[in-house]
């Protein structure tokens, strides 16, 4: 038996990464969970910023920027960026974490985060409350330390942290439950 | 120290949602990871789709789409809604799953998953490879089963299911490390 909740802003799970514009001189970064592949030819990033966010003024400024997956055992410093605004806190001084310089974009990447996506803005969709910011991944980064002997990602090694919005809950990943495009093959019924 | 790994379409973790448009009568579904939350007024949904999806057809028929949650224990059936094509197959009828009317869009949800959205189409993007469907989320459901004594989603209940690209593999989500808009605020530095 179901039960209606009404129209609501909820998806289960959601990803939780640092998103940086600005440069190594004068960034600014913040925590966003409304974000996902939007495309494969080119490779892209789809995420939804509210409008009044200072990471997105830079953004607009340069048309540049970064994703930084952090570790679930840094959720406390990711919430850190998350809870105060660019505006008013220079967050990267405020919380110790560092930058260092992309490998092709102006914005840097978060030296704390082992996986890190450049992006350039394609375009921009206006949506209500938020604004959806299309943008090209044109390279990406990982710690030698999270990497499997193919040079892969290995996401028990990456730990990345998740977001469980309604709850207002950070998570880590769990076990793995099965192989993707193998699993379904027995499903067919005859 | 960290390795460029070029140009790629991996963000960690995924939902792993199934889509479904259409009608009662004559549904489709895939299971799609490259979605997110659009934004909160009004609460949207945005999701890429390849283009030559039987699912995007439906939803431009009729303008509606459902969004189900699967649990991580039915990996094997949402890994056959990815394999096979709505053109050839009818996924419903050859995994025993199960359709029921949703209240508000005609795009019925999927009984079997136990956290559902109903969407109305906002806007398309096109996005190179793939469509950007934006969609006005308006309505959610729950299963009574994975909702706290106060009516909320209880994430553990959930057991929403998790997809890694790259690695190609479903995961259920871990164990909670902290509490957000709570665990940042210890962090800024003197």
């Amino acid at each position: 038996m179901k039960r209606a909740l009404g129209p609501n802003d909820r998806l289960y799970p959601m990803p939780c990464p640092l998103v940086v514009s600005g440069t190594m001189a004068h960034a600014d970064a913040l925590a966003c969970a409304w974000i996902a592949v939007g495309g494969a030819t080119p490779p892209t990033i789809v995420m939804a910023l509210r409008k009044s966010r200072r990471t997105l003024e830079l953004i607009r400024q340069t048309g540049e920027f970064t994703v930084n997956i952090p570790r679930a055992s840094d959720a406390a410093v990711v919430d850190y960026f998350g809870l105060v605004s660019g505006h008013n806190h220079d967050k990267f001084a405020e919380s110790g974490w560092t930058l260092e310089p992309a490998a092709v974009v102006s914005a840097p990447l978060v030296a704390e985060c082992p996986y890190n996506l450049e992006c350039r803005v394609l375009s921009e969709v206006d949506n209500g409350s938020h604004v959806l910011v299309i943008g090209q991944i044109v390279e990406s980064h990982a710690e030698e330390s999270v990497l499997d002997e193919n040079g892969n990602v290995d996401v028990e090694l990456l730990d990345p942290l998740i977001y469980i919005n309604g709850s207002r809950e950070y998570r880590r990943l769990g076990e793995k439950v099965a192989d993707a495009f193998t699993a379904g093959t027995s499903v067919k019924r005859a």
